[in-house]
Formats: structure tokens, C-alpha cells, sequence
């Protein structure tokens, strides 16, 4: 592979870690900002644990301030939707004028704060199908899948289709062993992926339980159920009709999958922020503003931002 | 007074603990039903605490076994509703035959197991307006409140209207210093009581959470509302019309309260088996049976069913 776009990797965690590694792996300029792990990572670099065979990369090239960065060609942002304040600061010292952001993170439209940080840039939305955690100081595991979807952001209402800017990264992800999809509407891939993420990751977290635990009881499957069913129907009054076969086809995936603790719950259980505003709050409001109602939904984000008010952050 | 009826009390805890301790201090003839504090009340008796000036009742008629009691003229049933399975062999051994059944429990119509563990007994159904908690051995910790609503229990649709045994055991409850009301309509009464328990017994179980601080979040106070909607659309449903003002008023009352922990929360928090089935299972069935959905009290009892089968029951 001939590289030819450089990659800065902004939060360096069991997201950006994960694919940023299998790209400086793969040979490619990467540039990694890590915050609470720099100490460590500098001295000795990163390693991933995988099922299918993992590697260690002893040097990398980590910086803990964004202006010590050179601009890159491509900015990947990994890091917590929770963080996205630093957006604004960060990204023009890490991106070249024009260059694209990949945005790496959950819900419906995480790529806002991207393109208003950094205007010129081609943005795009990446939903990552992929089960790993940060287990240590620069170190990662990855349990499962890995895939990532494309999408090319916009504000506006129409898809943008397939854009050059998506071709180039996919390219570049294949190069590095990632599997890519591309979505023509950014819309579709990001509801998509909120219809697994509503369910799971704030029932996980409230109720402390893995997705197989989850789906080992009968009344909770129906939940889940229930919950995905609101989620499309709130899509589809935002004008993103989700496939009807959409919610048979991920219960059968989530069982398929080994037992998974997703984000939230390791952020819950760490004493972390959660998403909320960009898994909950801000679909609610979209569905709001299109006049739906979301009654289960509602309920389990103000569960959560319940729980999350009552014993605080003890880690932040 | 000149007490004429004798009393058993089932369950010598935070509720027939308080009540069976005021008949007591009062002059009736009280057996106390004591399992698990049996060897402690049977040398030191009760110890009552109240903001309205505690009492201690060092001596009171104690049995570990109900074979061992002689038959009383009113049974109080005051253990949990999970414990109902003990009805049927219990019952008969400690209540005259035509005596009267005061069923103080949660739940649609706990006095179901009572009414068939005893043909021929008298079943009212005693609502508690009651803040209590058992702090130790013996020991009921009287917080807030106390006053009882009586309703005559009837398998059947009709209200029974004010019976004689009604009377009777409000002239003795007063004589010992509780506040009654009366309810013709059994059903009225149970489902006023839910309107109330099915929002704050299983959120405050379920978030670890006091009644004051499920009210002092916003987003919380709009559940706990969108739930007491959602008990009176069913209550309706089934046939029972609440009042509209009841919602309001009841948030209200919760607000004025002293910061108050449900007798499920403690449950949740102490390992106990929770009232999962009187306070939901019966609610729900009942109004499936009245072709009516109730999605978000469903899905709080699928979360706490969850909840307590993840964890198990420690203490049993």
C-alpha cells in the first residue's frame, strides 16, 4: 500500500486505539493524541488484544496537546461524545483545511460539532460495529466484529450519497484489514445504529447487565423489542424509514455475539459520564420536533440521567 | 375501652409492629405472630418510635409457631404478600371461624389467598397511609402518617358498601389512636393506593432513590406523573374511576413528606424478595384482562423482575 493520507487520531481509547492502530499497523502516518494514558503510551506505545490474533506497536507516535500535532490529512475522532467541547480547539490544529473528519462516535448526529469545528472540512459519519474495551494504559481489546460503515455528513435533509472523500477512507480502512460499508444516506446508518444502541447501552447500564443477560429473560427481550420498535417508529417520523426485518435481524446478531458490555455501561459502572445527550437527548428531540412521542424511550433516559445526578461522577 | 375482640397479628414488622403494638398499647388482647425476632420480642417485647412519642411494650404475647395461638377474634395479615403462600395453613389455626380477616397489604387484591385460606371469615382490605421501617430486632421505626382506609373485600364487581365488621374494626383501631376512613368501594381503594405505589415503590427500588429525590429532578417528576396517568387509564379500564385531581394531589403529598424509602426499595437494598407480583403482576394482568396496555408500568416491572433475578436474593 502506497499511503497517502496522513491520519490524526483524536482520544485514543478502545475506539480510536483500536482502528488508529490497525492503520499505523497497516503502515500508514498516524498521529495519536491520548490524554490520561500519554505517560505510558510514549514510553510504550500500544497493544491490541484480539480473537483473531493480536500485535503490539511498540513506538507510536503520541502527542498529549493537539498543537504539538502536525496537521493531518484525515482527522478519525474517537473520543467520548461527552468531550466534544474540545472540538472547536482541537480540530483546526490537528486537520489540514479541507481535509476530512471521520467521526467515530454514537448517536444521531455527533457530526454536528465536527463541522462546525472545522468549516471546510468533509465530514463523515462512521458507525462501528465492533465489541472492545480499553483494558489497561495503551491497552485494548477487541472482542468482536470491527466492521464500519460510511456515510458522508450533511446538515440538510438529502443524502449525499457516495463522495470521493468516503471512497478515500474506505480504501484506506480495507488497506488496514478494517471490513467497510457504505451508506448513501447518513441518516439511515446513524438511525440504524441507534436502534441497537437505545435498547442496549441504557438498558445495560442501568440495570448493570450484560446483552446476554439482557436477553436471557423473556420480558426483558420484549423491551428490547418494544424499545427498538419506538426507536423506528421515531425514525420513521423523522422521515428515515428503517427496514421492517431491521429488529428480527439484530436480536438474532446481539444473541449471536458473546455476552457484551456495551460503552455505557463500562462508563456507568467506571463512573464516567454517559452519552445521554447524544444516544437519548438529542433523538427525543428530533422526534420532538417531528411531532413523536417516545414514551419507553423517555423513560429509560430519565432513568438514566436520574441515575447518573444521584451519585455523580466520583472519577471526573 | 372495653375491649371485646381479641387480635393476631401476622407479621410483627414495620406495619404489624405499629398497628398490633398501638391495639396492644391500648388494652386489646394482641398475639403477635414474630419469626425471625422471635427470641428477642419474646424476653424484651416491642419498642415503637414515633415522632408523636415512641412506646415500649416490654412484655407482649409472642408465638414463633401459629399452631401455638389461640384463636382470635380479627386477624391482622401484615407479612408481605410474598409470603401469602402461608395463608392457607395458618389462617385457620389462628382466626375464629366467622372471624374477620384485616388484610394490610400492598397490591390489587392481596386479600385473595386470605378470602380462600378462610371460607366464612369477614376479608376488609386495610389500605396504610403508613411511613415505617423496622429498625432492629422488635424495633419499628413509626416515621409519618399511620392513618388506615378499610374496604370490605368481595371477589365479585359490586362494592360492599360500610359492613358491620367495617365498624367494628374502626372502633377499635380508633380506640387505639389510628385515624380510619372508610371506602365502600374495595376496588376504589386498592387502586388509589397503586396509583401511588406502582410509580414509587418500584422507581425508588430500582434507581436506589428516596421519594424526594425521584421529585427533585424534573424529568423524574414527568415519569412518576406519565406512571399515576398510566395506573388510572388502567383502573379505568378496569372499571374503577379515579378521581382526576388524584395525580396532583398525591405529588403534592409526596412533596410535603419527609424523604421516604418504600418498602421495596429497602427490600431491594436488604436482598428481599420484592412485591413484584401484587404491586405489577396483578395491576397488569388485570388490565390486560381489561384489553388495556400499560408499556411504561410494564416495562418497570420487566426492569425490576430483571433486577432481582440478576442479583438473586442473598438473604434467603
Amino acid at each position: 500500500m502506497n499511503w497517502t493520507r496522513s491520519y490524526a487520531i483524536l482520544g485514543t481509547g478502545a475506539v480510536g486505539g483500536y482502528y488508529g492502530g490497525l492503520l499505523r499497523k497497516a503502515g500508514a502516518d498516524v498521529r495519536f493524541l491520548v490524554r490520561s494514558d500519554f505517560a505510558h503510551v510514549r514510553v510504550h506505545g500500544l497493544k491490541i488484544d484480539s480473537p483473531g490474533g493480536g500485535f503490539t506497536l511498540p513506538r507510536v507516535s503520541a502527542f498529549s496537546r493537539p498543537s504539538d500535532m502536525p496537521p493531518s490529512d484525515v482527522a478519525i475522532v474517537a473520543w467520548k461524545t461527552t468531550e466534544n467541547g474540545f472540538l472547536a480547539s482541537t480540530l483546526p490544529l490537528v486537520l489540514k483545511p479541507g481535509g476530512i473528519v471521520l467521526v467515530l462516535q454514537n448517536g444521531l448526529d455527533p457530526e454536528r460539532e465536527s463541522a462546525e469545528a472545522m468549516p471546510g472540512a468533509h465530514v463523515l459519519g462512521g458507525l462501528c460495529f465492533l465489541c472492545s474495551r480499553k483494558a489497561g494504559p495503551g491497552w485494548i481489546q477487541h472482542q468482536d466484529y470491527g466492521a464500519v460503515t460510511l456515510a458522508a455528513y450533511s446538515p440538510g435533509p438529502d443524502p449525499q450519497g457516495e463522495t470521493p472523500e468516503m471512497r478515500a477512507v474506505a480504501a484506506d480502512l480495507r488497506a488496514a484489514g478494517v471490513e467497510v460499508g457504505m451508506q448513501e444516506d447518513w441518516r439511515m446508518a446513524r438511525w440504524r445504529k441507534l436502534a441497537w444502541n437505545i435498547p442496549f447501552n441504557g438498558l445495560c447500564a442501568l440495570l448493570g447487565a450484560d446483552t446476554a443477560q439482557l436477553l436471557g429473560q423473556e420480558a426483558m427481550r420484549r423491551q428490547v423489542e418494544a424499545i427498538i420498535d419506538e426507536v423506528a417508529a421515531g425514525a420513521g417520523a423523522c422521515g428515515t424509514a428503517l427496514p421492517p426485518a431491521l429488529r428480527d435481524r439484530m436480536m438474532r446478531d446481539t444473541d449471536a455475539m458473546a455476552p457484551y458490555e456495551p460503552s455505557m455501561k463500562l462508563d456507568r459502572d467506571a463512573g464516567r459520564p454517559m452519552e445521554l445527550d447524544a444516544i437519548y437527548g438529542r433523538p427525543l428531540q428530533a422526534m420532538a420536533s417531528a411531532g413523536f412521542r417516545a414514551p419507553l424511550i423517555e423513560a429509560l433516559h430519565a432513568q438514566l440521567e436520574f441515575s447518573e445526578k444521584l451519585t455523580g461522577f466520583p472519577q471526573r
